[in-house]
């Protein structure tokens, strides 16, 4: 693919100017700005034509697709950006329908991810609002149905959950043939999808099964599974599909793959730290979730290889234990101060994140996508939210 | 496409014979024993494939490619085998790659349904054997776990129900240029997806409200759940999906729709008496099982529209009992028997039976296929497992 051919004017116009960088950032986010904008529209139309196809087997079953759109429609859309920064910077053109339908079904795969995960952790918000599941059990209690509204609304959500993952793949197969059965985009799905899977397993194996690992590679088995359960589908594979799509070298997307992973690692970890101590009017979720959900993150990870034994097994004990009050949280946030664990995680952090801007300055880029995946890398790791 | 062609020469032959019926069953079931026989090795090969993708990511993961195999590894193949002979039926060639794949995505579907299905029914047992979320949990126990061996199990299901429906898919899109983004093959596999998890949200809704709607309509509501969770994707999806495959005209699909729906109606109504009457030494599942789940089928429906008001209320309110007992399950059997519940079943079964034989007999189909197709049609409406 050549790639000064498929750039629309104002971008190479941009290339050449003596303010690129400022005018990159502009150019950049207006770009950016409707892209989202036909990311968003493109998500609404499928949906709503799987209103014509659902109604008529039952008006009931759309409350599936009221749930699926309420979820799709929010969230950062990080994902999505990063597939069409990968898209662009391997030379594909701006404003191209192929990559809105990869965006899209990206984003659906990651509402997909999001109902079931909740329905795992059982977490009853999500983006400020009630989760999936909650919802179900929330419209059959006030419907006044009989029998479980918890059962009732896991049963819905794993449903609703089924539902979003094929619309993703059929979003993502109606990009055509830039995403058949013989394409390098179609292989990145591919193992997303199943790394995804294999990482959500190691991490609820860890929960019941990290207790009576030795604290010593706690920290070791967190970073396996945030990278496969977290890192490699929120930045990596989205990135190189965005490449893939547009006919990338593979010299090229391994270069991407050397930026976006330890992106995502930092991108997880950050998302670890905010799980315990996030402000949940930002974060959408309740105070101390993660410890609720027993979680066995980097975080805690540290923690137990670095805290005196008696702070140990408190951490141990209470991770994991639905009732956990304030009083056990702050003794738990003041457990992982004091033994260096959030330290730890922030220095991590701080490493993965060096590694990342390296990497991205390695990379062959136009000026305005290396200032939109500046701007996302960023957004990334300093979000408090 | 050219039939004739395509054909191998023994079927072309059988064609001629004076004994095309008596040599067509036999050829008929030589060629379906081939069939299966490389399904299954196309199935074992695809999932060999991923134990090297999983492994290394961590050899733990494997339990769920274990699970995924030893489930997808029974069955009757009904749909497969429709495929097939949809595909056969409609001019392609015996003993195709692309029909075998076709054919595994689609038993790879079945194995996802059937995962998460249990869940939401909390069936235990599934095959003769323990039911995959109740896999895990044994595993769980077994192995001595913290926390709680049913929510691990559950957790775990549905990460392998998450990843068996994308390996049905990865699967189905590597059949090549057939199922691509613009085919009538990935409508049908678009839209079998999309109705059946419509149809079993009717169907848990049913459980939860149902109760509370006109006793009068009871049937007509089983009807349409039974059409879109089960009939459609059991064998009008599947026959259809093989004809698709071989760029079959619409008018053959449309009468292979007229032979198939009926037939997956019957065949779901067979379905929900052997759940009732069956015999669990023959269907893998325990007597009475679908009392316990509170299914409200056809069969019910009968009764609650026939049946007294004392034999209603306790049928109504044994349904979804889970500690229901031998001599409740004995008394809700006498019940169906006595309202005519389970003899207007048998007179719908035969009625749906009728329908989808007369509507074979229409069909342009050589012997082989012919043959075949009524093995098929004969098998799933009398079996008793």
């Amino acid at each position: 693919m050549v790639r000064a051919g498929r750039l629309p004017r104002h971008d190479r116009r941009q290339r050449t100017s003596g303010h690129a960088h400022v005018n990159g950032g502009e150019t950049a986010e207006r770009e950016q700005n409707r892209f989202l904008a036909a990311l968003q529209q493109n998500l609404q139309a499928f949906l709503d034509k799987q209103v014509d196809i659902l109604t008529p087997i039952s008006s009931e079953t759309r409350a599936l697709l009221e749930a699926i759109s309420a979820l799709a429609s929010g969230g950062k859309r990080m994902r999505a950006l990063l597939c069409y920064w990968g898209w662009r910077g391997a030379g594909g053109p701006a404003d191209a329908g192929e990559i809105t339908t990869a965006g899209t079904a990206l984003e659906l795969f990651q509402a997909a991810a999001l109902i079931h995960d909740d329905i795992i952790d059982r977490s009853d918000t999500r983006r400020g609002a009630p989760s999936v599941h909650r919802r179900f059990s929330n419209l059959h209690l006030s419907s006044g149905w009989a029998l479980d509204p918890n059962e009732f609304g896991r049963a819905a959500a794993i449903l609703a959950g089924d539902l979003c993952l094929s619309f993703s793949e059929e979003v993502f197969s109606s990009v055509g043939p830039r995403t058949a059965y013989d394409t390098r985009a179609r292989a990145v799905f591919n193992r997303m999808r199943t790394e995804v899977m294999a990482g959500q397993y190691l991490d609820i194996l860890e929960e019941v099964a990290g207790s009576g690992k030795p604290d010593g590679t706690a920290v070791e088995r967190a970073q396996a599974i945030l990278r496969y359960k977290s890192a490699k589908y929120s930045t990596e594979h989205p990135l190189m599909l965005g490449g893939a799509l547009a006919g990338s070298s593979e010299a090229r997307l391994q270069g991407y793959a050397e930026f976006a992973l330890p992106l995502g690692e930092a991108f997880q970890l950050r998302d670890d730290v905010l799980g315990v101590y996030g402000d949940p009017s930002a974060t959408g979720k309740p105070a101390g979730d993660d410890l609720r959900e027993g979680k066995r993150t980097v975080l805690i990870g540290y923690a137990l290889s670095h805290a005196n034994r008696r702070d140990r097994a408190f951490v141990d004990e209470q991770l994991g234990n639905p009732a956990l009050d304030p009083d056990q949280i702050q003794r738990c946030r003041a457990i992982l101060i004091d033994s260096g664990a959030l330290a730890s995680t922030e220095t991590l952090i701080e490493q993965l994140r060096g590694e990342a801007f390296a990497a991205l300055a390695r990379l062959d880029l136009d000026d305005v996508t290396r200032q939109a995946l500046t701007n996302v890398a960023a957004s990334a790791v300093k979000r408090s939210a």
